[in-house]
């Protein structure tokens, strides 16, 4: 969840000691609008920030709408002082998520056109200090957040593999993990699937395979093993990839390297 | 400056409170290696990652050095539970910050092949809670961070100048601002671009203008101020305005929409 | 996981402004000496107290561990001024963490008398502030962490069902999380039982019921589906519940209601 | 004091980066209850976690009432959301400090009935991170704090008087600490207790001894010195030490051994 | 800016785990008076104070406000128990600000008595944690901000000269600074301060100087070089110094050794 | 005591984002050098701003030592950059606390020459963030901390006397203040003195006196009550007040108007 000391410590990184600028009087009112179309997202965030400053915010736009050029998101008033020194922070956690969201939709959207139950998943590679904000991005563009956090879901990596043997690594981890916990299991190749699964792999992790292998993997796998491909996998390959019938399409790109979403901020 | 506060939040958000798969015994070491070519950046950030978690961290790169696929960019050893504790954060921060330092090193190599002063520069639509990072990393590009925070240059709007006119404007803000501090003018049409000058702008600010209009205000401006090109400039558009003979180009887009340079984290 | 902040934390709170009492010269050792006999935990947190304060600290003893009266678990060198600080918290972070992994282990072992394959496990009943502790002092007594926050497995309540019926409220949640994350259904009845694992629960958990409807409701899961009992067990009821096959046995007392391990910290 | 950045961590530490069960829109309300009877603590921090979350909070009961299974101690409205957010947290704060004041105030109860002027004291064996909230939870339950922290009152050990003597050991702290701090010796045996009061004790702490100890130190002190006996007595002990005559009996279980008091959040 | 973070510290360590003297029930009124003339200050901080603990608050008087004796900057009302928590902080920190304030508005008159353009700075000798609020106690007393903080405009200082000449030395700089910072120069003599003008500076330092060699220097200045007199001045030096024709006289001691501004606070 | 997160909090402020002047490869040594004569006091925080930054740092000089203009007082050597950066800080935090404890020792010597048991004493008054700082600095000018925090004593005002009389207002306060905590009661006429004495005060603090009211208020006084004047008494009136026999005299000028030691850092 997003926290008041987070939401300070941006505001403080962007004040600074003395702001000249802003040191207007009376009160005013602003808008936060979309300059181009795609998916809403932060806007709980860049609502939370006019929050802290004292300053009232209401919204008709959700995380995860479609939005429009020239769209209001949302709509503030408040002093003068305070309405301006939350705007730029504002701006850029919102255009940050709804970038993300926007990204995260184009590569649903492409899986949709391919396959019916395929999903599209974001990664631990994340903006440092906005894991949170980020699978929920993911979210409101019809993602799936994937693991949360290293306590989150097991994963076992093939250098625990070449450690302990498949079936010795698996054993190991179960013997430590909760039940409430699922175990992912990652393999190089597609004959390895279905000995993960075997030993009791909840997910299959398809790590850095073509859509050939990935394909191949997936009818090897019992159906109730969930197969994920993932691996530098970028929008223009999703449909590829979801053809393959594999479940989980997962893509750091989404959170990594998506742009930003333009926003302006408009007082008076 | 980058403090232990921020680091425990990366890491906390990342690990959660059980993280099963890193509960390794012994010690072990790790290469953060580059995957693709660029301009490193975030290695003081990606070092003092595993400072915090007391692993030993030795680099031969340094933030602002060129990188090609394969090269290692910092070595580090310790327990292997805190070595895997940090991998992931690491390069999330390395692969942030390289790449808007690769990002702004293109722009800058576009704008240095047409013209021969000018300078690239960040903006202030940075990622909340990485300010400080990303304006190093567009210096590792050999771009200028442009206004720190609000308090480090004062900015005078349209809406003020709307408001008190141009001279009032900035007479308003003369009054109230400190001797150390630059003062910031922008402006809407090449021809209010000598006004500002003349009212005493130390840089003025040509936003959104097409590179006509820009070199129609450079031309119109006195040597001594500096003149500064804004408003949704790509980096393919740099070297149309670069040839106007504008000091600084800036650009959101370093920043708020570089993809990240890939990095792997090898262990053992 | 631990951070240097939650240290600080607990060393402001006991030291206060000015301690006089503390105010000696010179090095000194120290030892953490068990007073009864039990289950060591939260040693790794009494240690980063001291290594917060330079002092060094080693451990022949880890969590997970028997120990018995007069054991030494940690011996600690450094500052006396900063053993001293040291001593008071780690004692009471290292006997409240033991209390509860040593109650662990005391409702371990009685379900183990009785049945293979049950687990203890602990709940989100925990004291504010001290969650990954807590949960760890679990798995060291033996017990299972069970979900770690809200984000680590989805539970579908009593009032979810009231509200849209078994299968619509399984449905909702199924769309909207992970695939990461497992479902976990609450139920009243032991009728209810199999018409949630029909539904798509990973677990069921049986709420409130005696051990003979927790039998009866285990026998009516399919194999596959994991059956939890919960709701106000105590160590002494751990067999009754453990010979019904139910899988998991959860209890907030060993949490909310450990005694503390007793623990004294001997100087020079 | 309770303040937000306390809470703050609660809270994050329950709710994670993405809870979908409590995605649920609109308004509720919400009652804590008591399932037991007990002695109400907790109630301010319990109040201050829904105040945090924007949750409108009212109590009819106050820290210190004596409350009756079936009791509504606390009555919420607001955001389901935030409401559902607050409820874990608010349960286990609440809990745990009415167990602390429960206990106490048995053990108050057990004095009063054989002695007229003896106190029940806490120590500085509390849980890190809830110093206040448990101090106060004491004096919620009849108790006494006895000292907050290592500043609040300066403690003679037995290991600086075999260092420096009674009278050396004394005389250095006076030197040392502020007229506004009392002074606490100390001592074995029932002989050094009026050798500690004569040296300028102004509280001798009987450590470790029998009642019968207690008693012989207790009558050697002249009356203006305060009498507290210490070290591992357990409620069902109070009487036998409170008929001693001695003034305080302190006891680290109160805050380290204290069972929960069992409470129920309810919505709707 | 002035967070919630640094209003809890404040409160925090002043309060500490139980305040006895003020737990009084209902609701009071106060007000903080001032006791003696001078300039107004740290109101905001003083009005958070009360804001953070829930106390409503208004004030007619403003930073920078003249204020007499006897007069009332702020009123407030709320729960008796946090306006008498809140009271000792607010007045600290009003007292600690205006005294700042009042001694730079007498330096301020001693410089307007003898010329017409010379202003009064401050320097980064503040007191640790208080860096925004006696910068912008400064400005309330009518003073200049100077620099920030180190990223605000680049010193060079005599080493730098001493290793690579003056022009080498601001030349270094000039390579990595901002186009948004100022580069201000250190000269330890009359005749360096033209070089360094020359060289580039945009404010030339003249450090611990007599007011005769100031005057000497600035008559070498040219005119759009800023010059500032440092090193040790008081303010019964300041018109000596104000007529050399030096642009900026600056001063620590405004902020390391202004006396308090007596404020009371009453209640009811 | 002080944390990392307060130095943290102290560099921060005084560095920003991006400090061009201390980009300096390679190692430095460094001295912290006395400017002037008085009492060494914050030179733990000094050492302590070093040791955060990976600054080795060694003192011959303790608080509490008489120090001369020319004295070094700490000795540092590490990376020039972490040397630059804490040094500003380090200077501030020590010339802070040594200006106080050179105040503290300067009404110490006043009070010494006519009186052999007089204390003088700081008071709550005190710069927001420094509680901590500031009592040990009074401590190493020879004073007395009084009452660190709200929660340390009891003070029993004038108000609380004016709604329920003397020996109500101290019964009332007895009632609730631990065995721990002595009781303070504020006294406004030298007849009142002993009435409160009689109530049960520990300590009497005669307010506002003048010390013929204080003389007549000690002689009325039983020898075993503490008797304390206080209220703007300066330096100057230190001697006046000693000669009356009143046990501490109390100055909140010592933190709040004392100028700062003056301290200069050396590099190479």
């Amino acid at each position: 969840m997003l926290t008041d000391s987070q939401i300070e410590a941006w505001l403080r990184e962007d004040v600074g000691h003395h702001d000249v600028t802003n040191q207007v009087p009376g009160e005013t009112t602003g808008r936060l609008v979309a300059k181009e179309s795609g998916i809403a997202a932060g806007l709980n965030a860049a609502s939370a920030v006019f929050d802290y400053l004292g300053v009232d915010c209401e919204g008709a736009i959700e995380d995860g709408d479609s939005i429009a050029a020239g769209d209001t998101v949302l709509s503030v008033s408040g002093a003068a002082r305070d309405v301006l020194r939350g705007e730029r922070v504002a701006v850029n956690v919102a255009g940050h998520a709804s970038g993300i969201a926007t990204k995260t939709q184009k590569a649903v959207a492409k899986a949709d056109s391919v396959a019916d139950d395929v999903r599209i998943a974001g990664t631990r590679k994340t903006t440092p200090g906005l894991r949170g904000i980020e699978k929920r991005a993911v979210v409101a563009g019809g993602g799936d957040t994937h693991r949360l956090d290293l306590s989150h879901m097991v994963m076992v990596k093939d250098n625990h593999v070449a450690e302990m043997g498949m079936d010795g690594a698996i054993e190991h981890v179960r013997e430590r993990v909760s039940f409430a916990t699922k175990i992912e299991v990652e393999v190089e190749t597609p004959a390895d699937a279905p000995r993960a699964a075997e030993a009791g792999a909840d997910i299959v992790l398809l790590d850095n395979m073509t859509p050939a292998e990935v394909s191949e993997a997936v009818d090897a796998l019992p159906a109730e093993t969930v197969a994920e491909a993932s691996g530098g996998i970028a929008v223009a390959d999703v449909p590829d990839y979801a053809r393959t019938g594999v479940d989980i399409i997962s893509m750091g790109a989404l959170t990594h390297s998506a742009p930003t979403l333009d926003y302006s901020f408009r007082t008076g």
